[in-house]
């Protein structure tokens, strides 16, 4: 029985609503939003740095790390720092049933029995569809904003997990939200839950 | 809705009973074998020859190399014979309701609306014991064995695909059959090809 359910998602694919419709429906809490203010809270650094930091790794230059080497303390940087705190919250907050999204909690649960490790991905266009209606225009193209999110997450998560983001072999299912749609993704994952996948007839 | 199920498999994960269990409860057939036999009848070619080319890489040096050079004809070798062979026949049969294993199915359908992309994996150890009681002992450890095929239906599938295998964005759905079971992979493809993922309560 799963008692844990972690999502990774694409930027844009909707694995975020997955997560929340899933979490609603199996009357269980959806750490996200919530996970960041714990954080912050936890660690003092203001909700937007560690929206910024905490799964995307950045994409400064040579200056901006040797910016980040110089405000090393103890040997972490201030990144470092936002992981050790939510490696914490994630371990504490997965004690109970719950769904997870992003934040590499499928890596820092491995070794659990009862963690549904999912990833959520979909095709650029749906995508990029997405991202405009929830986030809005802006003045970069909405498939530039995917490209370089998913980079960033990417080389976030391999940085922490030495293990490659997006790999089938990495996930318990990975579902493809813009071809199924996000109610089917929500179905299965919440058959799966419940050790029900018998369909209605 | 789906017309036809294409499923790529890790070696031992299971993915090829997932597939015939599948059509058997979806009664529409599932082409393994039976494409085999197809495709030694038009091609001339030996099953068990088919069965060691259609779709696993060659792991020969270069001597080997050299003769499939020298066996080229009309600048195809045997391997690239039973490659437009076996394209053939999975477009034709694709034409009609069915269930597909291996053979990069999804990347030579991978235009069509109507087919559901799957890759079927498993942890290493639930592999290396489906194969011993499958395939029985031999004395090649099954993690061996596991490796080794793998690595040449990912070879072969990048050869001809120029895409990776495993990856999980070029999939509908990848399920992990140790961790969920045949059982649940074949219940949720069953749901997913009806439309119809809602649970019985």
């Amino acid at each position: 029985m799963f008692k844990v359910i972690a999502i990774s998602r694409q930027f844009g694919s909707g694995g975020r609503t997955v997560g929340v419709q899933a979490a609603k429906r199996l009357n269980i809490p959806c750490y996200d939003q919530e996970l960041i203010e714990r954080v912050a809270k936890n660690s003092g650094f203001a909700k937007e740095y560690i929206e910024s930091y905490s799964e995307y790794a950045t994409h400064r230059g040579w200056l901006g790390r040797v910016i980040d080497g110089a405000a090393r303390f103890e040997g972490m940087n201030n990144q470092d720092k936002i992981w050790v705190e939510q490696r914490k919250i994630i371990l504490e907050i997965s004690q109970s049933p719950c769904v997870i999204v992003g934040r590499c909690a499928d890596y820092i649960l491995r070794d659990r029995d009862d963690v549904l490790k999912v990833f959520v991905h979909a095709d650029e266009k749906s995508r990029a569809e997405r991202v405009v209606k929830i986030y809005g225009e802006s003045a970069e193209k909405p498939e530039k904003r995917i490209r370089d999110k998913d980079k960033r997450r990417s080389a976030y998560y391999k940085n922490y997990t030495e293990t490659e983001w997006g790999v089938a072999s990495n996930y318990h299912i990975a579902l493809d939200s813009g071809k199924l749609g996000i109610e089917q993704c929500v179905d299965i994952l919440v058959a799966l839950y419940n050790k029900n996948t018998k369909l209605t007839t």
